[in-house]
């Protein structure tokens, strides 16, 4: 039975990752975040919150342009390394592949199956994190792993959603679901 | 493999589908929002994504304080028809059960497994669509539905996911994971 608690709960998983790239001078990173939606359809845009002693937040903040990237299940550990180490200590993209993306020069990561590039169009301060505020500028995506409708085809993808505590389940084909479209 | 496409692509999905609750004066309505994430954890602060031709749109910049309700698998269809139906034509809180929040008096549906009372403290204008960021002021949950962990008891609570194209996945006991904790 749902009750009140006098204590602050933030559950809202399980959800996806997003792997952030950036590149400016002669750095880049990755981190992983996990504060992250659509905000607007027309122009396309898309926010993150990144926790201000983060390595990557000087460089977001430099470049003014980022990229998205979504790995899939198989990569979760990636995912996961990204999230715990940082790049004041290590370069993270050593072994990682990629490319650089075309409208903003942010690594792609050639693993991903989605990747979108962002560029930074506002940043606000909210609590202890910066809201990152971006029009999508470029897009990229493995079609073959995608249905003609533009659902991802989860008998070839397996998405990995961070449900807490290190935790990340599968989605896959195995799923059940209910569909609602007439 | 991954390409560039010359077109747009949104897809970070599958992703929870909040519930969107308001109460102003005499009216209330419940709208589902497939846009929001954290923003902060100290203090705690949540940013959902409005288009201002909602319903909702006013009721929200009016009260200045909304709630965000989750609901398990088993009520997909309460989630789907909150969000192709308009509160401009339909009273959709008439067939749910719900309390008045007791900070905000917004309505906190008692079907939700995890409920969050919002204090808006600020709506950004980014594209189509407003932005309204909150603090968390009250927290409900359905404590038998998780562990002593925190995280939730899959063989008790089935967590819907929207995937697109009005298909909802289950997430249950029954799917892959991966734990990275040491």
């Amino acid at each position: 039975m749902l009750e009140r608690l006098d204590k602050t709960v933030m559950h809202s998983y399980p959800g996806m990752v997003a792997l952030v790239t950036v590149a400016v001078e002669e750095e880049h990173n990755i981190m992983a975040c996990g504060w992250h939606t659509y905000i607007s359809y027309e122009p396309p845009m898309y926010g993150v919150s990144i926790g201000r002693e983060r390595y990557s937040y000087q460089l977001l903040k430099k470049a003014g342009k980022f990229a998205i990237n979504f790995l899939p299940f198989e990569k979760a550990e990636v995912i996961q390394k990204a999230g715990v180490t940082s790049g004041a200590d290590t370069d993270k993209l050593s072994t990682q592949s990629f490319i650089e993306g075309e409208a903003t020069g942010a690594p792609i990561l050639k693993e991903a199956y989605v990747v979108y590039e962002c560029e930074t169009v506002d940043v606000k301060t909210y609590g202890d994190h910066d809201f990152f505020v971006a029009e999508l500028v470029g897009f990229y995506r493995d079609e073959a792993l995608f249905l003609s409708n533009g659902l991802p085809n989860l008998k070839q993808l397996s998405i990995p959603l961070y449900l807490g505590r290190s935790r990340y389940v599968k989605l896959d084909d195995r799923v059940g679901y209910k569909d609602f479209l007439k």
